[in-house]
């Protein structure tokens, strides 16, 4: 995909309605259709006749009075009607003049195939791709592509596609998963993988290089499909983050479950992505964070996309996350239970109580949970259900998964085990219970109609229910926090290198506590300054010129007693002078010493495609040797910074590890949070901001910043 | 499964051949054998006779003359030949004299389905299989089971087994894998799938109870076979440690990849393992460790089972992660660059001198890897040909992924793909290829004749890939450094608690460095320690009753000069003895202070199923907070001692991070196999060891440890 940065930047989020026209569509004109069916221009033509779209159809060709036994028209003009939609299979250089005409007839949506855009280097691509952008925004008539394969509707015959994987398999079948992709071929990969598996798309789009349709665009628009159970991307990169966020916030309040797997995490296919879209990457962490703030899920594997979305169908996204395991195989038993734990799954017991009614029932079997009825069981099928029944009323598992491994293909077996398996649904309609067993598709359909979720094997259905707990605890979220407000008398980001005084101004302004300090110029100065504090002081050169302190002596730190800093101070000034001839030496500042704090650090980066992120790390080894960081687009609330805070592997610190006290977390995330206001408000003007170290004293004393580094934009 | 830990510890690896008369008999009889054909004693007949099984059957019935149509005898005494292996499907009670009766008439194997042993709490079961274990023995007959659900050997038609999986899909395929089970109903469910994926799987074998053979003998046996190709176990859990180590070895010896599903990593799975076995599960890490150490693949999923044992078929093993992507669609590049580099994998760019030969014939393609040839490549196939040829002439690629989505089920385009990906193979054998598509069960034989893997996902397909060169990696490495011999005058482990003197002496003893010390008895003996040392020392109270000094003033650190050493020595006298009256205090000890360690620790644990295991961690916050170790089960040499050293995710801090010197890491790897060879010369001695803080420091200085805390056994 591509985008012209310029052009789409910082764009709202448009009416998803106005997607109406492209994916439900009363009538559609072929522009370059072919009476071939087996060409770009004829493939389309052939599919809406194949699937009986409804519709009008008017082929576009200036060379025949009929396409494919459909009356053709020579040219947009000549239409009776306004279509709803335009399919353009033309070269390129006709594509914009053939926009324009459709601009002026009143068209209300476009896809475009035709290739040699933005993805093409040099040349005239990328001027007609921003005239394309123009066409669209000026006229409101929404383009999909160019350089994309197309889009689907399958419960109205509207094929708009050229894809060849129709004549390999058949048709979509119709149901409750939409995808869109940035890419044409892999969207088209995953359709025909959901076909295979017996899942329904209704839904599929691919945006090609997006000089006007975005995924945002489509996300936004299926979340408000009733038939849309959940939304599957595949992204390679986004340029317009806010249209993107918007888009997902959308889906988030009409609960539609988005589960997006967004590729080029490692470096060569990051470059690779890059290298075949104009989209900006943004670093991988950054989407995580994203996605996780916005309720997505992010899959790493096309198995595991399909895998939640199937699951999704089922609308049920529950609230705990207790598994009860019925199998007739102990080994079954211990691979879902090691599998559920790795998906962070609970399994707990049965109570006691339960525990020995179970056994009355099936004396032969481990009733514990993983619940062993062993092949025994199937004597007396009702006992089955009868444990199912149990484990739901008095284990109170949020879902249970069944494994029979092949057991229910046996005709005589199954004829059997399969109306206890209905009666063990029917009191419980809203616990999702799943089947875990080797299938026929028949067999699958069978179960799935009784209203179970069918999984081969044992991991990937774990990871799809764990996947429904991840929405249902997104969604059942109160909302976000707001950020702080601005505070009175913030000042604005430096424009260039500023000493630590004023750096510490600065953020005190902005709601941060900084430590105390006093500038002196004399040993003199020095001692009163210390003996005002009272107890242990620290003493710091100040020069504008000086960013690195330690690495000329500037630094000297427990200083005891006045006389102490009084004869450091002296030192000190000696020291630096020697090391830095050159600097303007203000004098040294001398702050009390903070002995009870954790050193933390906090800081701002600007990401390429999301803007300003706010990271957060404990000091030391967590940040250089462990890279254990948390990041947030900027700007959030006390909840979010909270999260980052507890996301970082040396959470531990902060909590009471190791005998110490608990540190002050709520201090913490109020200054995270009001750096993330400050971020936001100073975008423009920074590169980056690292405020190293923040101390966080034991709970009730707050934080305090030692120390910060301001580096602007660079114009 | 389940063992009798008394009757079989300790014991070593038995010939394996002597498993050839149950997985390769020439003649069978079944006791129990049933004329009904669906019974667990009827159903081994039918195979064996609808399968065309060309040795001797005898069924043993003492009520029928014929069973099934084949002559039956009475007992086995009766039998006109000693056969090779006797199948036991009779109640419990018969069994040991069934037993003793094949041991008399010369039998060579057993397996016994028949359950109500060990895995029965109370009654007579344990004592049942313990006098099985004894006949076998005594005898030299091989037992499987007993509780187990038989074995198979695919190519000659011996199916003794009663599993009913074979009624709902037809009988195994021959072929490379061989499949080693503890759990029955898993292990058919992994043979069934298999099967079902078209994987041939000649041998099976399922151990149950394990009152004679143990999935080590099963491993030890298939290693030998030349018709094996990768021995695929399920494991819950191993009595008989130094047996499957040694069985591990053996297949190691022999190039035979060994592919394991350990389950029972989680709390409840390992409970749920336990309580179905009587085995012992020992830690879960310390596995690990021990599949690492012998180039054992551990995986989770029964997926990456199969795939890995598809993917080990071909018989070759990477000794490079060089991986090129050949793609026709750039999405598809992008995931499997993602999934490659997530595996381990790498994906380097082809030379600038090829990527512009392999622009010269695609013009259109992406030539940096992955080499997107988009479907244009399609137009001329001979193109694809050599730009396969290209990557792994010029490229030197290790293997190649070739993704083609599902164009290749278009028969036309397949008629000349198929021509050109088998030109591909031809001159480069030895590489392995894939190919990623989705395809059907008859594009993927034709392919895999062809010589490629043809896999659907990609993401597995590079674990595939990543698993051989595991492997690859594993047999290639040089033989394994011998632990060091226990130095002369090494003293025994501690009866009691020690102080720390003695302890640092039984280190010393053992070759590890210790830090210098002193017993001063007054303030005048301290002070002169210290003047005798010069620089900076420690001083630590010493008591035999005082484990932990630092909890009662006992520590006292950077003591600069000879006064400041008497004057604490004074206070923490006093101190000491207010906080512990009754301690008996020998004085106290002067060290010299040692300012350029790492504080690292190490010790001593002893695992249910390994014995003796060392473990090592960077001090403070690695091993506490992040849990930041590595084991290894001991005795072992400097190679394992320095990967273990490396493990740890805190190794940077000793490899130059943060600007400090390296450490002395060849010392530490010295200090760590000498603790190790400690540890398994006092294995019954110790229940536990800490030496904590050993101090790393930089490169040449060596190690000293500061202090070590002996925990005897509990006898």
């Amino acid at each position: 995909m591509s985008d012209a940065p310029t052009a789409a930047a910082g764009m709202p989020l448009l009416d998803p309605a106005s997607l109406e026209g492209m994916l439900r569509p009363r009538s559609v004109a072929i522009v370059g259709a072919s009476n071939d069916p087996t060409r770009i221009g004829g493939r389309p033509l052939r599919y809406y006749l194949e699937n009986g779209f409804t519709g009008a159809i008017y082929p576009i060709n200036p060379n025949r009075d009929e396409i494919q036994g459909v009356k053709a028209y020579p040219n947009l003009s000549s239409l009776p009607e306004a279509p709803d939609l335009v399919l353009v299979a033309i070269p390129a250089s006709g594509v914009v003049a053939t926009a324009e005409e459709a601009a002026a007839k009143g068209v209300r949506a476009m896809v475009i195939f035709s290739s040699g855009f933005a993805e093409v280097e040099g040349g005239e691509g990328q001027a007609m791709q921003d005239r394309l952008t123009e066409i669209a925004q000026a006229s409101g008539m929404r383009i999909a592509g160019p350089n994309c394969l197309g889009v689907f509707n399958a419960t109205m015959g509207h094929y708009c596609t050229f894809t060849a994987s129709f004549d390999l398999g058949g048709f979509p079948i119709p149901g409750g998963i939409a995808i869109v992709s940035q890419s044409g071929a892999y969207g088209s990969h995953m359709a025909t993988l959901a076909r295979e598996k017996g899942l329904g798309t209704t839904y599929w789009v691919t945006t090609g290089n997006e000089c006007d349709v975005q995924v945002a665009d489509c996300i936004a628009f299926l979340a408000d499909q009733p038939d849309v159970d959940v939304i599957g991307c595949y992204i390679e990169g986004v340029v317009n983050a806010d249209r993107l966020t918007a888009a997902l916030d959308h889906a988030y309040q009409r609960r539609k479950p988005v589960v997006v797997m967004k590729v080029g995490r490692s470096a060569v296919g990051a470059e690779a992505a890059q290298s075949h879209t104009a989209s900006l990457a943004g670093a991988d962490r950054v989407y995580d964070s994203v996605f996780r703030r916005h309720g997505v899920l992010r899959v790493d594997t096309t198995e595991e996309m399909l895998d939640v979305a199937y699951a999704c169908t089922r609308r049920t996204f529950p609230t705990g996350r207790k598994l009860g395991i019925v199998t007739i195989s102990g080994g079954g038993g211990v691979v879902l239970a090691d599998a559920a734990t790795a998906a962070g799954l609970e399994v707990p017991a049965m109570p006691a109580d339960a525990q020995r009614r179970l056994k009355e029932l099936l004396p032969f079997a481990a009733v514990r949970n993983p619940v062993d009825i062993t092949a025994q069981a199937f004597n007396d099928m009702s006992l089955v259900t009868k444990n199912v029944e149990t484990m739901l009323e008095e284990g109170g598992y949020d879902f249970i998964i069944n494994f029979f491994t092949s057991i229910p293909r046996s005709k005589v077996l199954n004829a059997r085990l399969r109306p206890a398996m209905q009666e063990a649904q029917r009191r419980f309609p809203g616990r999702l219970q799943v089947m875990c067993m080797i299938s026929t598709p028949e067999m699958t359909k069978e179960y799935e109609s009784d209203g179970y979720l069918v999984f081969e094997d044992p991991h990937r259905a774990v990871k799809a229910l764990a996947a429904l707990c991840y929405y249902g605890e997104a969604f059942g979220r109160p909302p976000r926090a707001a950020p702080p407000a601005v505070p009175a008398g913030a000042l604005p980001a430096p424009d260039g290198a500023v000493d630590e005084r004023a750096a510490k101004r600065i953020l005190a302004a902005a709601g941060i506590p900084v430590v105390e300090d006093r500038l002196v110029r004399t040993p003199e100065e020095a001692r009163n300054a210390a003996a005002a504090f009272g107890g242990p002081v620290v003493l710091k050169i100040s020069s504008p010129d000086i960013q690195h302190k330690t690495e000329v002596g500037g630094v000297a730190v427990g200083l005891a007693s006045p006389e102490d800093v009084a004869v450091a101070f002296a030192a000190m000034s000696a020291r630096v002078s020697a090391a830095r001839p050159a600097a303007r030496i203000e004098g040294a500042l001398v702050s009390p010493m903070i002995a009870d704090g954790v050193e933390c650090i906090m800081g701002i980066t600007v990401d390429p495609a999301f803007g300003p992120v706010v990271l957060f790390g404990l000091g030391g080894i967590f940040v250089e040797v462990l890279k254990d960081i948390a990041l947030r687009v900027a700007p959030f609330g006390l909840d979010e910074a909270e999260a980052m805070i507890r996301e970082v592997k040396g959470f531990p610190l902060l909590d009471g590890a190791r005998g110490k006290p608990k540190a002050d977390v709520a201090a913490l995330a109020q200054a995270l949070s009001r750096l993330s206001v400050f971020a936001a408000a100073n975008a423009d003007r920074i590169d980056s901001v690292d405020v190293n170290p923040i101390l966080v004293r034991p709970a009730g004393r707050g934080v305090v910043a030692v120390d910060a580094l301001f580096v602007p934009r660079q114009s």
